[in-house]
């Protein structure tokens, strides 16, 4: 079943939220692939080579031998337990810490539906003559709703801590991009969310964070789409 | 860590499709739980008992002991973890196995999202009046093309097989609810889908999902929306 490292290869595309959390897992268990940066610009990833390897002619695609998972948190997953006792432990064993791993890492797509699917979606793809501005709103306080649940959860779980728990897993890989992409389009992080601040500054110092920092960002500031979200 | 069954409890509605995943998990893991069924219609999901369990107002609820979680697909990893040995294996130990039963059961949210969210989300909240027509053909257009996807992939599998290998996983449990759901608003799976169709009626046989069909669906046919899906 060990796949080669020339057998591992893993496609994606700069800024994807999917794409950017298997990268922080990848990084994290230390696993070395070959790396294809795709243009989604430029339709790469809907190529018939990409298509074969992925129907849905998404991004990411992780290949590891035989193996093809273009799921994100299946990714993570996955490396986990293939790579299990080489760098970060990102799922506990412990039951309790499992289950709240399991529980922040798929809840946190509720940050990238409200705050992609839901919200940037609807400016992106509607004129702007023809948006509802009422709409707009709606969609940005339920964004808001949103941010303000995950500061309160790391309100209760306490200084320091990360996002299910004391220690690095799963739920942080799934979580940051979100957060990083919001605070990239100007949320007032410091002043609306004093607990996501730091844990936002704990992350962002993190060896795989600074490693894997979606290209385009470094090259340019993001539109300040956030900064009137409180 | 092993909670008493009189800490084991379910909060659930009938129809929700979270719910039932996770259900067709305790089923076939054998779990004892306390059952609490809920009227979602009479927003039972939203007193303040409940919002300290789920502060997002949702269903499922799983309490094990001292655990909550909320998640459906991540309710059905737990209990894979936490009861070992007993009832049906629902993560293969097998990387390549466990690899595909990750990515089908997190790629199958699409089925739910292009099904209730996109399409009977927009039905069920716009006045009949108000449906663009060609807006609402679009969703059912995409849904009919995500139904022909698992169609093909089925396919593929061979016959007798489930949706990520040769047996019942975690991934059956999280495709079957949108299916059975396809199906009883008028899919003509037959027609359409001959791999879905055998699917169909090879799990609807299982003690689990007769053990755990919808109480509301037994007593009434559901409105057939998808009749002219394809």
């Amino acid at each position: 079943m060990a796949a080669k490292e020339s057998e591992t290869e893993f496609y994606w595309g700069s800024g994807s939220f999917p794409c950017w959390r298997a990268m922080l897992c990848l990084e994290e268990k230390k696993v070395k692939y070959q790396s294809h940066l795709l243009s989604m610009d430029k339709k790469e990833h809907k190529t018939e080579e990409m298509l074969k390897l992925n129907p849905r002619g998404q991004l990411p695609i992780f290949k590891h031998g035989q193996v093809i998972i273009n799921e994100s948190v299946g990714i993570c997953q996955y490396v986990e337990s293939a790579f299990k006792g080489q760098g970060t432990q990102l799922m506990p064993e412990e039951l309790s810490q499992q289950a709240a791993v399991l529980q922040r890492s798929l809840e946190a797509e509720n940050v990238r539906q409200k705050m992609v699917l839901d919200t940037l979606m609807y400016m992106w793809t509607t004129k702007p003559e023809d948006i509802n501005q009422d709409l707009l709103k709606q969609k940005k306080q339920n964004l808001a709703q949103e941010v303000k649940y995950w500061e309160g959860h790391l309100a209760k779980q306490g200084p320091g801590s990360h996002i299910a728990g004391k220690d690095f897993s799963v739920a942080d890989a799934t979580f940051w991009p979100s957060l990083a992409f919001l605070v990239r389009l100007g949320l007032p992080i410091q002043s609306c969310c004093p607990n996501l601040a730091k844990y936002y500054e704990m992350v962002k110092q993190r060896p795989s964070v600074q490693e894997t920092w979606p290209p385009h960002w470094k090259k340019a500031p993001g539109p300040d789409y956030f900064k009137d979200l409180f």
